[in-house]
């Protein structure tokens, strides 16, 4: 038997406590051990349930009962989870957390401290909730080199975007709706300016890529500029405005890594993953495009992605899993790099006639969709040099307004 | 130092021999130790290849070689495959293969043997080629009880398809286009008869709900059948017609296994896999939806995932990964369980005024297309038992033709 302690009691960490104590048939036959939650830690108290004895409130009688080898970590947040997990490792106890940012923080140093005190840190729910694809990473593609890694990685604007192309609604309506599902926090921040899916960024390149990458390294732009006219105008161009967290090799042994709204074609899968879903496509020398696909979110995936992690450590209590990347430097990350790239520019002005013979001018033979009504044109320019693109794009004058994104096909 | 033999030098052997052999370090790195290839298996002779001193043609060599710790298996078929596998797991060799044949038809033998003999026995390549799916519905799913298992199993078919759909190629036109780009074999009938995504399907029934299902168990209908009619009725409905295997546990402890052309709706994310492309969606009772999606053939996707097992087999050389499902029984699967569903029928008649007659008599109140011209009336019926619909279109009299086909949304 295995003694496991669960640190947080919200929401995730009641689904773990749920499924480890009533699934804990299926739990013994999958860890090959009985598996039995000796601790909850929750400064809250949880009377009436079928476990509240189980409840504490010092973390210092789990870090010190050597009899518990496994501690789950779903407080969330950098403070205490950090010093906590910290601890837990130094002292011979594996963990298996869900929290992103403290991975995207902390990962190298954690994963470093659990190789040296020869015990494990899992972290499988930190992306995509119940999707598995950490794992997959860094063992089924052992044999490839991971060149680029796109994904949709935050369930909440997915369904505010879809939400806009889908139904016609605007930016505001799709978040309040958002919110009253209980897919958006009371404070989306985090959500809509992207900074979510920035540490997914991180530790997907992380793992993908063997280094660490910090959350101030990606260059985040959430959602909250994009507007109806974007939804609609992409559409006439075949495409879904995503919000899409990108991280790539480049040639120079860096790496650039990215969250912004970006123009999806609707022949790429990517563009078919609606509502809450995640998608994450690796892209491997060998292998190509691989994708996985779930519920980014939610208590009973990511919790069970969380119990995943707890099996295996309890599976691996004498070895370590193969899980590992290096320490960042602050000039890994790359984005100024210039890449080819396809942009997708919408311009407006009042003398519209002007803006046509610029158009014509500075972006010839490309296609474009003209609304003579609003003064406005909108295109996809071909595949050029960024810098060159956004050279060209400087010579529009007396616009009323100007929209750029990135597009991906 | 770890030997490896590989016994097959077709497509993906030769591809797992360039994988080991030219990435050798980045092999070393994963797996922490050297991996070397002592002997490749061949009757045919490889002059000129940079290891072709490498080659032998008689199998007992690596038997009987107590240093081979690892054989990779590629040459494909049940014979001699299945001895030569068996041989080697009983001299305490583990194997890797992506004979889908062998592990449809002897999957938990094998199994057994292995776990009998200390050994492994992986198989990642089997299903879905390059796609990681049956090493993350084992360990990442290991929280979740799996309820149903849906694929698009076998790229040729989805290739035909595709172009059917997106270009109006008829069914011999699409299949000589695949012939010609090397999409399907020059004998197609695994393939478009569907017996190749029946082995699929086989496999992961086995790993999802524990228990082996073998081919001639599974309902296994091809594409043969599938028209331009049917593919462009289909988009009047907002569907897409795609081969679909399907397994599902029943309320009455069995399961169902089938294998046949299903119309899709164009909010599924499997209706957006297109071209050579496989998608596994897997459903799991705390997950949800999970889909795994990727290339399904060729030769790196399908080499890279044989090395991956190979880095697996040479990591766990003393311990055995967990990867189990027993034996099967005549009457587990049960493909006569009347489920509720909805299904596509199409109707034609040479009298369409009483053709329109019996369906609005027999079908009141379901939305319908109808073309005068063909006397044809087409639609989905709402959700009932398939027995009771059966009844219900038997109704239909003097009919010159008659479609039925499943659903999936």
């Amino acid at each position: 038997m295995i003694n496991v302690a669960i640190m947080g009691h919200g929401v995730v960490g009641s689904g773990v406590a749920e499924i480890l104590i009533n699934h804990a048939d299926r739990i013994t036959a999958k860890a090959q051990t009985p598996v039995n939650v000796k601790y909850i830690l929750d400064l809250r108290d949880f009377p009436g349930l079928s476990y509240s004895d189980k409840f504490i409130k010092d973390f210092n009688i789990i870090l010190n009962d050597d009899s518990v080898k496994v501690v789950v970590e779903v407080m969330g947040g950098i403070n205490p989870a950090y010093d906590f997990v910290k601890s837990c490792l130094l002292k011979g106890k594996s963990v298996a957390t869900s929290n992103k940012e403290l991975v995207a923080a902390k990962g190298a140093e954690l994963i470093k401290l659990a190789n040296d005190n020869n015990v494990n840190f899992l972290f499988e729910a930190s992306v995509g909730g119940g999707i598995p694809v950490l794992r997959p990473m860094a063992q089924c593609l052992a044999a490839n080199e991971i060149t680029e890694i796109t994904g949709i990685l935050n369930g909440t604007t997915n369904f505010i975007l879809n939400k806009m192309i889908v139904d016609n609604m605007d930016f505001d309506a799709a978040l309040a709706l958002a919110q009253q599902k209980g897919f958006a926090e009371k404070n989306p921040a985090a959500d809509i300016e992207g900074h979510d899916a920035c540490r997914k960024v991180c530790i997907l390149a992380a793992l993908g890529f063997g280094k660490h990458v910090y959350p101030e390294q990606v260059n985040t732009e959430g959602i909250t500029d994009v507007t109806l006219d974007d939804v609609e105008s992409a559409d006439n161009f075949g495409c879904v405005v995503k919000l899409i967290g990108h991280a790539k090799k480049l040639p120079n042994g860096k790496i650039t890594a990215t969250v912004r709204p970006t123009l999806v074609g609707r022949d790429c899968i990517l563009s078919g993953v609606n509502g809450v879903f995640n998608a994450i496509m690796v892209r491997g020398d060998q292998t190509g495009d691989v994708m996985f696909y779930g519920k980014g979110a939610g208590k009973e995936a990511t919790a069970s992605a969380v119990v995943a992690d707890v099996i295996d450590c309890v599976k691996h209590i004498d070895a370590r899993k193969y899980l590992y990347w290096e320490d960042g430097s602050p000039d890994y990350v790359d984005n100024s790099y210039d890449e080819t790239v396809r942009l997708y520019v919408r311009a407006t002005s009042d003398n519209f006639s002007e803006l046509e013979a610029q158009y014509e001018a500075i972006f010839p033979g490309v296609s474009c969709v003209k609304n003579k009504f609003r003064g406005e044109i909108a295109f996809i320019t071909d595949s050029e040099k960024e810098s060159l693109i956004k050279e060209k794009i400087s010579g529009f004058k007396n616009l009323t307004s100007l929209k750029v994104l990135h597009t991906f096909f």
